[in-house]
């Protein structure tokens, strides 16, 4: 039964953190935060595999020290594992052996930047492919206005980013529960109803998909772009990453 | 005959002026501004219209100070005309009688101030659908990487000016002088082949669209996306804008 009272929540998106300050919804809204490749879908499947939480950090003295004090580190800069690490940022890391009911702490060079910039919100969810509809599931439960934060790539506009915004955007307008007015969404939805019938062949323009495959890191882009591969919501609230469907 | 030897140029598009700081392409190239609705396309409309030169101004006191000096000033807030100034930015209010071997000065919440922000640009081009052909030609003769800034609203991402955006990429790919691995651009181009077979529906997704309306101020619309109605090319240099077929 369908008990919503109220109007319709807006959607919003933002292409790069470099336009966060444009947004115009002011308050009591939630943030979903998309990196594709790689932050957020990685993050999503270290939940899947049972991580118990994740402590994002912004820059690579603070990694190096949680990493002294004896947590796992996941960090990379431009796409290549650090020395000093556990892991890189590939999804393909987290397997559940390695990371099972432990704590990770998180550095990437691209998706914990927007994560400092996102702080005003008042939730910042992790959005990705693999984990579609749990969280549009989520966010009509939460029932707030919406922004959608593409992380970009070094701040600028990507495709991969801006496809999953147009899906989201998607699914939240089927649900009846959400409304948008916001030119980026329009394009988002169109360019997702242009790339969907071939996720994979649209997404050979992106110029992030040469880079990775430049440095052989291409392996985990398929699985970044499958539906509904987990159940998991990872939702930031001030200091750490935890699944709130726990 | 085609004595063209060199490399292609590089086509980057920034959708919006915060972005600009992230372009790639490091010196020697040009900016094409676009602000369809409207700086742009009334630059073009007064060009046409036999307008001298066009001195652009960024702050309200400057078009003040200038109107006090006896200049014709054109200047608006929010889509609105400004008491002191002569006309507002509509592309119609600059009529031969009007402004025919006069000088004028430009003052726009938006456009302007885009203007500011590609200064270190070589130079800088007023593209619009009205003037599109003419600035191809001139930009093939040119030979230089090209950065599309769309000036957006309010430093917003806005479809219009992607949609020019694409369409102007569109042209500069077929003329093979140019090529592109700008994701950006590679969007723009997409939402260009899907508004272009019916622009104006297209366009009235644009939420800028909405703004003009409830101003009463959309009359120009239709004109804004009719391709080729000039052959200027105003390009500015550091000082004033000029029409550089001239």
């Amino acid at each position: 039964m369908d008990n919503h009272a109220g109007n319709p929540r807006c959607i919003e998106v933002c292409f790069s953190p470099r336009l966060f300050s444009e947004i115009q919804v002011k308050d009591n809204f939630i943030v979903v935060l998309v990196d594709i490749l790689r932050a957020t879908t990685s993050i999503c499947a270290a939940f899947n595999n049972g991580v118990k939480n994740i402590i994002p950090v912004s820059t690579l003295e603070e990694a190096k020290a949680m990493k002294d004090q004896g947590y796992l580190v996941a960090s990379e800069q431009d796409g290549r594992k650090l020395d000093f690490a556990d892991f890189g940022n590939s999804a393909f890391n987290f397997s559940r052996e390695a990371i099972g009911d432990k704590t990770l702490v998180y550095c990437t060079t691209n998706g914990t930047r927007a994560l400092e910039i996102a702080r005003k919100a008042e939730k910042i969810a992790m959005g990705a492919f693999i984990n579609l509809s749990a969280l549009v599931d989520w966010l009509i439960q939460q029932d707030k206005n919406v922004v959608i934060l593409c992380s970009g790539w070094k701040n600028k506009f990507c495709l991969e980013d801006t496809l999953f915004a147009g899906a989201l955007t998607d699914r939240l307008l089927e649900s009846r529960r959400f409304t948008t007015q916001c030119d980026s969404a329009a394009a988002a939805l169109d360019l997702w109803q242009l790339a969907r019938p071939d996720i994979l062949g649209y997404i050979e323009k992106a110029a992030h998909r040469h880079r990775l495959r430049k440095l052989n890191l291409d392996d985990v882009i398929p699985y970044s772009f499958k539906l509904d591969q987990t159940k998991v919501v990872p939702v930031f609230e001030g200091k750490e990453i935890v699944d709130v469907t726990q």
